[in-house]
């Protein structure tokens, strides 16, 4: 299958080098070889850091025969809907993720897609597969409501506000320098591009057509200290919340910065992190975390699409690989896994315990990182330890030879340590 | 599309009742109505809330030509084997929610499908759709790591052992009495249910065919308050994890008892909820957070299969919805929206103002949940204040009142409150 990448900026050339880079997975998971064929780009003279074939002559590779799935990656509104338009007409597959395209466009583009596949994952929260779990794996469900975090700007910026209590103004200048605001950015901060967003799921989960100027929109330049104290004060987070909900026959859609109780799972989102969460009638709530931006992260929802399209006429196959795969991976032997450990020792409280164990541990090359020990009674004390990265043969031999040296007086407990 | 459900028990009984109660919602999506047509039981005499039609004749079932689809509810493992084995025999296509069947059979099976459908979501953290998202939504990455909290049972004991202090008999017996632990609980306190669906999702991230006899399994047994303590002390929870994991071309497949940090996002999944957390080497952590249990939310995911195969041969409709939908929902108008608000009026500090306030919400039926006065120097302090749940219209009107009293001397602050 070849695919032709219009715009090979962040997304695009992440999603030309993970083809090349991931071919492997990809083909078994696809059943096919997946081919970025040809990228279009504006400046052909820009550096890149990519080794796809690249042109600039747009109408050349819509008119490709050669070319059967079209990523459209340039942004913008309607210069890309002509374009899609155009590779639809032509029998093209697309690909997008495109968020302010389909906020505009998305019936449109429903209707004149008919059943040409068009796929749009990394449009919502990029990385995180939350159109293909709204789509396929919740439609037993009437949705009750959304809940999403979903501008990664914003969440930067509020998590650092609420927890190291530093103010609006310097915060956006920091996520500027780090590239996480542009320098106009009032599309992230103003809360238009998490309403873009919100407007897709609130398709998918209503069917409900409805435009960005149609619904409450209000970002987070007012939130100030005080406000910061009071949610800390009353156990709240804040948050720009995107939120759909259905109350009797009518949909609120509404994109604002919320107050949300710290017991509650979406309130622990934190930093450039997007997550969402859905409340079904019958499945109650989940909820999806991931990076909601970034090259890599993004790629991979679009390419998750054109492994969809490869597939299309068949699904999923069962176990998840067209063709064979793990044939030259195997199980790894119980006694060679490694991770960090934490023993407790039931030892006489006496000189020389201690370092008899400690010996021990040494011998088998494991290392003690943290250690405390807790009197048990007149005799007996607990020594609580945790251990660096070690072998589990290793451990297990070692805990065989402090209770064959006698240095305990009860049953060593073992729990593995995982971080 | 017509469904037999061979046991109708808690799942069984959740399915039917879910494709006869939201059967608008699920043709709109499916494209087509999906009939619970039979259902299969033990005993014909047992009383149940259900409405579809019962036999206790199988064989009939499996034999029906106008049945399209075969649902497994009724566990165990060589016994549904052998039914599976005959309705795909039978040309039909087959969900089950049998994790215990899968852990044993599940390349077996997926020979013996071959191009017929067979879909298995539930078998997995119940009403997460963590296979579809390993399956469809992270193809393009190299899977680096999964790590699960799949037992309800497992992680409402920890939660309260953590939280409260409870030690493990006596939680064990509580959860029995809720009906969360089974009268034997070896199953789930021992990790073979969480070690059955680790299986499940090595093999769709790495295609690896191994067998719980192979792995390492681990319970929650001999977890002490003194382990507990030091857990808390050093910041950790404590959870049963499943673990697959890719270093270099071996595959670590273990379930045990394990310390993880406080601050991963993993940690945070309480009581019992399920959580899944996957590292692709693109996508970086998603996280998939839901109920792992109970006829519902384990009933939603077997109905999300059987649109799945509904759906077959053209794949999800681009927003959703085969046949229109929404038609009869429209926005909510900006001002009907209801919700709690926080309120930050900046006013002179002297008596009578806090009244006017009250008197003004009052008047618009906003009643005050919680209030603090800070004052901000020698004339003027902050009132800070939540409201119950009003509507936004009444919130609007009365912050203009309040400003066209002349009882605050700057802007007025609000943000909305989502509990
Ligand atoms: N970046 C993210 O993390 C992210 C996340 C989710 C969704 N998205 C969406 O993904 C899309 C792309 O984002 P991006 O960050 O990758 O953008 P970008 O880095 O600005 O890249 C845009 C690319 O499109 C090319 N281009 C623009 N106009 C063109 C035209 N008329 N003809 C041919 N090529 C044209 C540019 O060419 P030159 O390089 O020659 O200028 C550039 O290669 C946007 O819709 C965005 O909303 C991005
Ligand atoms: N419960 C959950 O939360 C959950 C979550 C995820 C996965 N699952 C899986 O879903 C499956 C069903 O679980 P469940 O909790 O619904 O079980 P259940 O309540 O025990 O129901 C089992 C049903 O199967 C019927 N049955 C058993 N053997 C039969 C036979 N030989 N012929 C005909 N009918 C037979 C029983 O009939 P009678 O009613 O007449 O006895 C009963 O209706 C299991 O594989 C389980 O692991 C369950």
């Amino acid at each position: 299958m070849k695919v032709g990448i219009i715009g090979v900026g962040t997304v695009g050339a992440s999603v030309a080098n993970i083809l090349r880079d991931n071919k492997d997975i990809i083909t078994a998971r696809a059943g096919c070889e997946i081919e970025p064929a040809i990228g279009v780009v504006n400046n052909l003279n820009k550096k890149r850091d990519v080794t796809i074939e690249l042109t600039d002559d747009l109408e050349k590779v819509l008119n490709d025969d050669s070319i059967d799935v079209i990523v459209e990656l340039m942004g913008g509104i309607e210069r890309p809907y002509e374009i899609i338009k155009k590779a639809l007409a032509n029998g093209k597959a697309v690909v997008t993720a495109n968020k302010a395209l389909l906020a505009y466009h998305r019936y449109e583009l429903q209707d004149l897609a008919g059943d040409t596949p068009f796929e749009y994952e990394a449009s919502v929260a990029g990385g995180i597969p939350i159109i293909n779990a709204l789509r396929d794996g919740l439609t037993a469900n009437n949705i009750l409501s959304i809940r999403g975090i979903m501008n990664g700007t914003c969440n930067y910026m509020l998590t650092k506000m609420i927890n190291e209590g530093i103010d609006y103004d310097t915060i956006l200048k920091e996520a500027q320098e780090l590239g996480y605001a542009e320098a106009d950015p009032t599309f992230d901060v103003g809360g238009f591009d998490a309403a873009h967003k919100l407007l897709i799921l609130g398709s998918i989960a209503y069917g409900i057509d409805v435009k960005p100027e149609d619904i409450l929109i209000e970002g987070i330049q007012n939130i100030s200290s005080e406000d910061i104290d009071f949610a800390k004060e009353f156990n709240y987070s804040i948050k720009l919340l995107t939120i759909a909900k259905k109350v009797d026959n009518e949909i609120e859609l509404r994109v604002h910065p919320s107050l949300i109780p710290n017991h509650e799972m979406i309130s622990k989102v934190d930093g450039v992190m997007n997550g969402v969460s859905v409340i079904g009638d019958k499945v109650g709530e989940t909820m999806y975390y991931g990076a909601g931006a970034g090259g890599d992260a993004t790629a991979s929802a679009v390419i998750a699409n054109i492994i969809d399209i490869a597939r299309r006429g068949k699904g999923a196959p069962m176990l998840g690989f067209e063709t064979p795969h793990g044939k030259n991976l195997k199980l790894m032997p119980k006694e060679n896994i490694r991770t960090k450990y934490y023993l407790r020792l039931r030892v006489e409280d006496k000189a020389g315990v201690l370092a008899k164990i400690a010996t021990i541990l040494g011998s088998k090359n494991i290392s003690i990182e943290k250690m405390i020990q807790k009197p048990l009674n007149r005799t007996c004390a607990h020594i609580l330890l945790s251990t660096h990265t070690s072998t589990e043969k290793d451990v297990i031999e070692a805990l065989k030879t402090i209770e064959e040296a006698g240095v305990v007086t009860g049953k060593t407990a073992m729990i593995r340590i995982e971080d």
